[in-house]
């Protein structure tokens, strides 16, 4: 019997799951206070919802659902298109929201270095009608809030926006028809040499003098504010306005303008941006505005702006560290052959008050062993009934650490660990 | 464009999401307690592994992936499966595990009653060979636990065991090769009066007089201390047992027996339990144990008992109550026109600090309408900036419910909401 997961997917249990956990929540937390709604969609859409967005490219990396009759459904390859379905079913005109999920790509996958097939994003997004570049600035300083609240450091914000990207293309004499396959070889910057991308371009049917002409314009980048000049007149304003914003959010200084960032235009109508780290170190976060996608994918059109962070990625980055040791874990132990009762009832006892309680599953076990088992299972205290010494009815508890002890009625257990146990 | 969530399937945003949210929270707090690690397994599994245990009824419910090359896959049908897939392929010999996760099934959707194709479900398990019943009792006494933790109240918990539903259908004289349909039917009595399980018995060769004895044989049903003696002698010692430990877990006054429990004969083993509203409200968690199913899917037998909850099922049951008003939710307010810098980075500060924090995307909104927005969005204080009359540079925040102020440098904010603002 095969007794893999399915190819370019994984498990997680025990302190991957808890570091995984621990820095979700981190990061929702950061979306929790810029005030957005959690929202959670089904893993499957109508395929017809999934392929109007994302161009060929995205379709052939699409996981469908065989035909069982009813309704044709595939998995989402991100979740930014069930938002924007969302919208539409809801009819919501604005909306805040961050979820997190899993994401499916059937594509190749490179476990080692964190590319699965199935894998979880945390998204933000600002849905509505705002005044210029203030949603736009809040998902950036999120985004940087988010990547801090998870350890995230020596990174970098490159910003760039698509009319810039179009203008500077139809500068350097690209075709308009040719834009979208241009820009997809210009994202490739960032991990491939020029002259490769460059051989792409002229692969594409660009001409050699075209493909040198986009290669120079497309090499301006710099701090946003030095550079903004550098940018077409029709985003000059926008940039600024950001900038100023950005300024005002207190996260100007990690912000550049690269004229090379070139992420899906048939995705993003403004604004773009990715979070970098530092020495190639790869894409961590990545976002910008898109106002058409909700009228593509639903009833009515409405501008959004937002971005995603891959969790696993961080986690790889992070470490993926279990959260630090307990506060408190009591393993539960006798000392007398009759007392197995009283154990099972103390157990009760601290399981009701929320307190993690571990012990040996045996009615007589011996003291050395269930001292073992305390270790072994990282307890922070170790709780006696049985034959204590003390009287029937009397639990000890000792920290396993300062090697306090106190003792209590059984009844009374839950009390003895709202006091630190001192040493005696 | 169609603008559906798919057939049986639904979104969740805001309030619903966080009364999920909250829910999964308390009852994953009480798993924590009895010591499980946190587990996540792919959504979907291998074909092969999924198909292995269901039988027919189970696999015409299951979800397939297209074939597009590669691995036959399907939508995971519970989180039983994968866990013993998931123990087959790390190779652990015990575990004590929580999975909360989405599970899928092609059933006919019934979203009032809470039916639905995808759905959430919470496990707990405890993998691994124990001494008799001290894992079935710890499993029981969780599932209580869990559902208290979750505000259920008022229901019970009826066990049976497998050992007893075969020796009392031999005794009431159905063929061995009829069991499992005689039980599936059987199954249904919580839902079916006996006439109609009756005519479905027969309608499957089972001869009249035989029906009358299965009825007779599976309608008792009492405290299971006072019923233990009625159950097989192959049983019995392990019923004693089992409620000799939910006693000392404190649980016992709600266990019964019940003959007619007779769920999952092609998986459980041993003990079977459901819980089960009062007044015909059907069953909230169920689980029991399953001895041959690690060996069935993976490379080797383990001992295995474990439990589901049904978290949408829940919901619907605490009506999906909003967890309570939030403790602390501040809008960032602005009283004159050139105070928007100082607004953003008021927020800046707020949001750094974990404080959830709302404005309105302006620069020089009126105070009034912000005023309420922020009573609109249920915040609890108003933080302004600007022209407020006690100096440049400096907020002013004031309680909304007790109309306490206070005031400090805009620096430090933070500090004002780390002790009650008094009224003044």
């Amino acid at each position: 019997m095969a007794s893999k997961p399915p190819k370019g997917m994984q498990d997680a249990c025990g302190d991957r799951y808890a570091a995984r956990d621990e820095l979700i929540s981190r990061v929702v937390g950061v979306f929790r206070a810029h005030g957005a709604e959690g929202m959670d969609t089904p893993v499957a859409e109508l395929k017809a919802v999934l392929t109007a967005k994302y161009g060929e490219e995205g379709e052939s990396l699409i996981y469908d659902l065989q035909d069982q009759g009813g309704e044709l459904l595939s998995l989402r390859y991100d979740l930014t298109v069930p938002l924007a379905r969302f919208i539409s079913t809801s009819g919501r005109k604005s909306l805040r929201r961050y979820q997190v999920g899993k994401v499916y790509r059937r594509d190749n996958p490179a476990m080692n270095s964190g590319r699965f097939r199935e894998f979880y994003q945390a998204d933000f997004d600002i849905v509505g009608d705002h005044p210029s570049m203030w949603a736009d600035a809040e998902v950036i300083a999120t985004a940087v809030a988010a990547l801090h609240a998870a350890g995230v450091t020596g990174f970098r914000v490159a910003v760039n926006h698509c009319s810039n990207l179009e203008a500077l293309l139809a500068g350097a004499g690209v075709a308009p028809g040719m834009l979208r396959t241009v820009c997809s070889s210009i994202d490739k910057l960032d991990k491939a040499p020029w002259p490769e991308v460059r051989g792409e371009l002229v692969a594409k049917g660009v001409s050699p003098e075209c493909a040198d002409a986009v290669g120079d314009a497309v090499s301006v980048r710099g701090p946003l504010v030095a550079t903004v000049a550098a940018a077409s007149e029709a985003c000059r304003a926008e940039l600024t306005e950001l900038g100023r914003l950005l300024g005002a959010f207190g996260v100007l200084e990690l912000v550049d303008i690269d004229f090379s960032l070139a992420r899906g235009l048939t995705y993003y109508t403004g604004m773009i941006f990715e979070v970098k780290l530092a020495a190639g170190g790869g894409s961590v976060a990545a976002g910008g505005r898109y106002d058409d996608l909700l009228g593509t994918v639903g009833r009515h059109a409405l501008p959004a702006v937002g971005f995603s962070v891959g969790i696993d990625r961080l986690l790889g980055l992070v470490g993926g560290r279990a959260p630090s040791a307990p506060a408190l874990r009591v393993f539960v132990a006798t000392s007398a052959a009759d007392s197995a009762t009283q154990k099972l009832h103390l157990l009760a006892l601290l399981w009701a008050a929320g307190i993690d309680a571990r012990y040996q599953m045996k009615a007589d076990p011996a003291l050395p062993p269930q001292f073992r088992s305390a270790l072994k299972q990282g307890c922070t205290h170790i709780a006696i009934v049985g034959d204590t010494g003390v009287g029937a009815g009397q639990v000890v508890v000792k920290d396993l650490s300062t090697h306090g002890r106190r003792e209590a009625p059984v009844e009374g257990v839950v009390g003895l660990f709202s006091a630190p146990l001192h040493a005696s």
